[in-house]
């Protein structure tokens, strides 16, 4: 299976990744990480994400905050998916890493996630993946079955919780 | 060669949709498009999403304006790669839209591009059909190299144009 | 008396559905409540609107944070007049719910409360149901009777407080 | 059948507020509309609301703009459901009149629908007065029916306009 | 001297009016507060605004939160000029009281201070009543020199504290 | 009577300037008008605002667009009132000045007025100037209640104008 | 004199260019422009940047839209002060732009001045160059002193204006 | 060399400012750090900005929150490069502060850098006395080849703390 590439701009944002990595994890899905500034060591970052497909990627996540460069420094360097996670930073809520992430101009594409979005990040690789490994899907189907059954789990006991 | 489904909320959408499958037609990706609205026919909506990957669809674009939850809907039928386009309304300048679009709860992945941006979510549609076809791969980079040329060529009458 | 319908999109919302709760159990309102997620859950939450008017229902709430599809998608499913509470997140202080909730398309209506507000959410219930219900608005009409003493009795004591 | 009350703080609002009549119209509802401003004549605003009840209204629509105080006015002064439109001014795209009327404080609710549109007030006022009478219930239905019929001409068409 | 009629719409806006009521102890100019809720009280509040000019105040001051309408239901009631005071809510920093507050219709002016900057705003409405009284006047500007005073000495200690 | 100080930053501004002088000129208050800018001009500026009161001004309105500082620039060199009026610049709709005109530093208030509301600013100018000026009262309750008398006007006619 | 480098990031960022330009030209400031951009030509643009200080440039100046990235980048490859305009693109009104501008993280500072303020950026560039040439110096604060006259003669001719 | 000349708006924003001379510090640049409001001592503000190329600086940082006016004040009094900082204030996030600082007028520049980021407002000052100093130059080359060593150490333990 390809890999995921992950890379965040900075080790504050190692919660935001675990989040992504505890997914990747549970669906067998081999990843490795970096830590690379698209600001602080642009030609390290730009080195990775030239050689991402022949080095065996299938994907990349970038995760930055505040002037949230990383994703689309990714995007401008490979034709492979990018999936930018926008992280809160010390104001704004995210909102500036948001819209640094996501208001790509034409040509050069950037798949955002939610703020902070981790996992969801990581799912995406993997359906991303799962597109030609059928494996992969039916894992990703069992996942979405449990969770399924924890909200109608919560369901049934939700009236009881509430007469407390 | 699995197709990329295409849905709009409205077919008032369809200058957007149109800049995607002109992308689409130029990479030679085959796609399909459809009207459906995720509250007017939300039924056949979900039935288009549920059964996408059987139906020989590999990735899914979803383009929506205001309480833009069409991507939603369709993440939450499948577990293909969804791509969420958020479009401009009548106000907000589409941040409505946006936030609609990727603010998912965990566990239900969308990858919004930018505004209206069409033609990105298009790239990013090829892009991930492209992780296990280089053919098509190669027609990517082939055209970031003419967007490429198309700058640069710019670059070289700017001091002209800055003389006139 | 028709019941009122209270869904939620996660357990995480209870402390808003309980403000709801508090004021129905008041005003002597019956209801019933979900946790039902319009995109982990879509059919059970569809099957639950599409049959809520047969079962007795007279109006429904919905609440749920971030890309807030929850209202939409009870909308989309019933003509009875649905209340969606937007709930607070991580980030933008339930903005992206507000809008996510209030911006819906023409033919589908939400009528939405403010932020996190399932006390005006349960109020507005009653009212709905009290338009052919003369005891409940005469409920109705002592509860604001009531909170307007309340203030009074601040009002009067208010010079004696600054002066501490 | 109850009556609607449609209040506009400003005959400016007059597009609006068409919006609603033609869906009242539509489904023969009755309707009464005022020009009464929250700030201009609070007390003819204030008298129509106080008496709506006993005058055969059974739920009031209330559109303004700008710092939108007609809707909690409204509220202010009847248990009848008061639905708030917040109407674009000269700036900020109705964001101001969006929050001017859903952030209401406890205890006093408003039903604020989106921006500008009087369509989807004029349609929840109907599913309110519809909670106890079938046979406009069965209007609205049919209203809902016709507009996803609508949707799906326009979706059988629309791989043909993308190949124009 | 006229009184400062000083109405907050919940006590839980005391921590902003006792910033007022300290400038004005500071300036002995007269005041007198009341807790009325444009919504919960709303004729008590438009009683206290008919009559305040005839009742000796010469400026008003209100203080509220969310879609505040305190300040424009008293500018409504009267020709004397209203101070609002914008004052932070469950969410939204104030930003939707200080667009409540500040954006007025055409008629019915209030003159907004910052958000809960309940010293501004008795500072403003000491100015207004200074404009016929020397006296007051002086007192004014003797407050202004103390704090250009209490900023020059804090100057002449920061390179100390930077060196710390 | 005192006369009004009409200071605007930019000849641009006057539009809003006229609304202002409108109103001025039809409750018979003086004015005298200036364009001096805080940036490009603050020495004039601050000579204008330092000697307003000895020169028989009463009240001061400054009108800005974008970093608004010209009404923060008027009340750090007088104590006399300062009204802000916020002007809309080429983005933001005018937020940029609103929040640099109102959210002032705790010792010099600004009252500011709505964006662009250069009729309310007069409004509130002349009811400053009232406050100690029967007549001018009289005049500004006069302008109410004819206000109020053309809305009632709109209000008769607006059945009429909805059945057309 | 050392030069200025311009860079925008498209060819329809060339109106807010000529303000610069303009600008330098008047200051017999010299300069260079380029097209670069830092999605679709990193390299080229990164080579320009690396190579600024020896090749004579004294101040870079990049102006770009939505995910606004070039400024940002130069900063990455040079330390040679950079100066970021932020442009408007189809949506948000420069918002985007201005938050992926100027929330740089720490070590890679960007000067960044108003939305599409070609000519600030271009007067801010001529002040660096000015802190060691003191004819320049000259120049700018002739360029001052006739931007005050400019104001003081529309001041001169505000009342009859008005009066018109 | 020339110094920095630091302006802060209120020793409140102190620790804004201890990040500036920690950076200056390090490079060996000379400052002088004051505390002087635009608001509140408005005249020694000016006298200071009036006399600083005189006095021996090279470029001014002002830094203020809320209608944060220091910035512009100094730009508006010297032809110095002025960078602002905006600072975070009770409510907003600083953004009230960055648009007072960076939406300056035309003809008077003012460099912004991000909310709070004192370090970076202190290397552009830095870099800007660098344009004509080859040994600070190159102390800023080596602060960047630090802080990109920081960040690959960084990446050589992240799978590390992944895996933990």
């Amino acid at each position: 299976m390809k890999k995921v590439g992950i890379v965040m701009g900075s080790d504050s944002d190692l919660p935001v990744i675990r989040k992504a990595t505890a997914i990747l994890d549970g669906l067998q899905v081999p990843y490795e990480a970096h830590v690379y500034s698209a600001h602080r060591t642009p030609e390290q970052a730009r080195e990775f994400f030239l050689h991402a497909r022949e080095n065996g990627f299938g994907v990349i996540i970038a995760a930055a905050g505040m002037a949230a460069h990383l994703a689309g420094a990714a995007a401008a360097a490979t034709t492979l998916p990018v999936i930018g996670i926008p992280c809160t930073g010390p104001v704004f809520d995210g909102m500036d890493a948001l819209l640094s992430t996501v208001q790509m101009p034409s040509g050069i594409p950037v798949a955002s996630v939610g703020v902070n979005n981790g996992g969801n990040a990581a799912l995406l690789a993997a359906e991303i993946l799962a597109v030609e490994d059928e494996v992969l899907a039916v894992r990703l189907a069992e996942k979405r079955a449990a969770d399924a059954r924890s909200v109608l789990e919560k369901d049934a006991g939700i009236m009881g919780r509430l007469a407390d």
